[in-house]
């Protein structure tokens, strides 16, 4: 088993990755009470389920679950609602614990309902996808969407433990796998070169789910991201570094309702964007070719690395400045220095983020 | 200008007690960005909103306002939603700050949607009813009902300050004023038995609301709340002392269907019966007959001290369970030692609970 610590003072919890954690007594180890809830959805709740309440049965832990509709038009308050039912319909006390069993959506939700739920509740994330695996489900940020702006409504609450198993990943879809990919590489790009390179070699492996190589890219993911979170908890600074390429990323979603791209997908291409810009800024060097490099991994991975044909960029653009309203004020862009170093700056010529938009992108813009 | 300070490391907060403080510039001075949204009520927006606004403008604040209905019936998760919607219709960002203007249900919602809007925004506490400004603005519980039980919904969010006006007062109805004086008898029982005997000297100027004796009683117990709560700011153990009373208190409410009986009414009908289960315990001695001084000082401020006469004993034990069921899973119990100092314990003999329940109660059962 990786084991790794996310170190938060009072709140430092582990982040563990084994094959089969799932039916482990690692599970039920992280229970305090007597009681538990499970939260998943439809898709993962065949899959993993019943594995998870007998892991949990067999410690003598008769766990409650709650089967949510799959899918991000579900990360509402009116589901959160149906969460907070469900805990007073079972009696569920201050010392319960709940579980989320699912990707990034049921885990932003079920960590949102544990922060509120008698002002905060332990939960503990058992992510089921690669995304959640290597970014969501670590580092405490929960949250519901608005219909008019992505996880306006949220919570910092940190889990007591995640428990990574990569072995459900063998139940995900293809698409859903390479999107987790964005993630990863996302990590390379922020903060360790060395990583990056890894990636570029074994991408080819890590596409036919090598479980040893899974496991690396999981890992390496969650050291960088731990890192992050623990030097910048609640994103005054640093953290922000983790939205390199969510900028673009949230305008394209934005742009297309929500309805085409995966977030992944999004991000990849908002990756490649950032980049683009960072060179036309002059702060990303042309030596190396780091562009070539982002996007020959990126679409090695099955995954965009333009803006979808069918959106004009001036959308795009007015989706960023939106969003920067509601969010900060200011749009603050995430840059890079070099492929390993990224950087936040209020600071930068808007024409050529217009421009960045506007030029044609020989690069592929699946799916 | 009174000013106390409630330390809690790097979420220490000023509660300042000043008549006109609404109209002072300590109001705009408390606000970081350029942003602030009003929540209030329809009582207290004819009243106070105005006054508010204009001091804000003044200080080149443009603040947004937003009245809702008054009534523990609207402190719920879809009142919650106006607010949040109000936010994002008017862009508010991350730097924003909201202002609660009411009383404990304008505080607790408004507390709540500053803990969940863009996972977290300063707010500040403008308390308006003897109640908040002794209780519910200071120590950063915030909550939402659920349709099963008060407060299960909510955060931990501490304001950025609490500044009490008792010039706010004045417009307060006898009723409500009353049951403001609930708490602040609660302090004196609990933790401070000069402050009893101060109350005992004192409360015919508190029911003509002399003003010195006004914010001598408002200062005295934020202290003793604001002590409790940097010891214990979560609620693991001490802090529990200020639920004394409360346990029964929630149980008339409840079983009253929160219709008849103001909050602050049920608690001092609970302050007698928690001092009479203390008695019958054994904890509190009949030296210097405590429950006749307790009993007479709530009358005096024309509190009830008894069960209202058409709710069966038996309905508000099982109120008592049934918050107990869904709360901690166990009842806790908040008794008195002596008057100046209470304690809790889960241990106690239930038979005794009933028969202070059902025994003869020779006394005031107001409204």
């Amino acid at each position: 088993m990786l084991e790794l610590t996310l170190d938060l003072g009072p709140r430092t919890y582990p982040i563990k990755i084994a094959a089969g954690l799932l039916r482990s007594p690692e599970l039920p180890a992280q229970i305090r009470g007597a009681q538990a809830l499970v939260v998943t959805n439809q898709t993962i709740a065949p899959l993993y389920l019943d594995p998870v309440l007998k892991t949990l049965a067999t410690a003598g832990i008769d766990a409650d679950s709650l089967t949510l509709p799959d899918g991000e038009q579900h990360k509402t308050l009116a589901t959160l609602k149906t969460i907070f039912d469900q805990l007073i319909a079972r009696h569920h006390h201050r010392d319960t614990t709940l579980i989320a069993l699912g990707g990034g959506v049921i885990g932003d939700l079920t960590g949102f309902a544990a922060a509120c739920y008698q002002r905060g509740v332990r939960f503990i994330q058992l992510p089921t996808t690669l995304l959640a695996q290597v970014d969501s489900s670590v580092g405490g940020k929960t949250a519901v969407n608005h219909p008019h702006g992505k996880n306006l409504i949220g919570a910092f609450h940190q889990p007591a433990a995640v428990l990574i198993d990569p072995d459900t990943l063998a139940t995900l879809p293809p698409r859903e796998y390479a999107a987790g990919l964005a993630e990863v590489i996302k990590y390379g790009l922020i903060a360790d070169a060395d990583f990056f390179e890894w990636l570029e070699q074994n991408m080819p492996g890590l596409l036919t789910r090598h479980p040893p190589l899974i496991a690396h890219a999981i890992a390496t993911s969650c050291h960088t991201k731990a890192q992050i979170v623990a030097a910048d908890e609640t994103e005054q600074n640093r953290r922000a570094l983790l939205n390199l390429g969510h900028t673009f990323g949230h305008a394209i979603e934005a742009a297309q309702n929500y309805r085409h791209w995966l977030h992944g997908e999004a991000v990849a291409a908002g990756l490649v964007l950032a980049a683009r810009l960072s060179t036309k800024l002059g702060h990303l060097s042309q030596t190396g070719d780091p562009i070539q490099r982002i996007t020959h991994l990126l679409a090695q991975a099955n995954l965009p690395t333009a803006l979808p044909p069918e959106i004009p960029p001036t959308k795009i653009l007015n989706h960023m400045h939106l969003d920067k309203k509601v969010q900060s004020g200011q749009l603050h862009l995430v840059l890079l220095k070099k492929i390993g170093q990224a950087f936040t700056t209020p600071n930068f010529d808007p024409q050529k983020l217009i421009e960045t938009l506007q030029e044609p992108q020989p690069t592929k813009n699946l799916p």
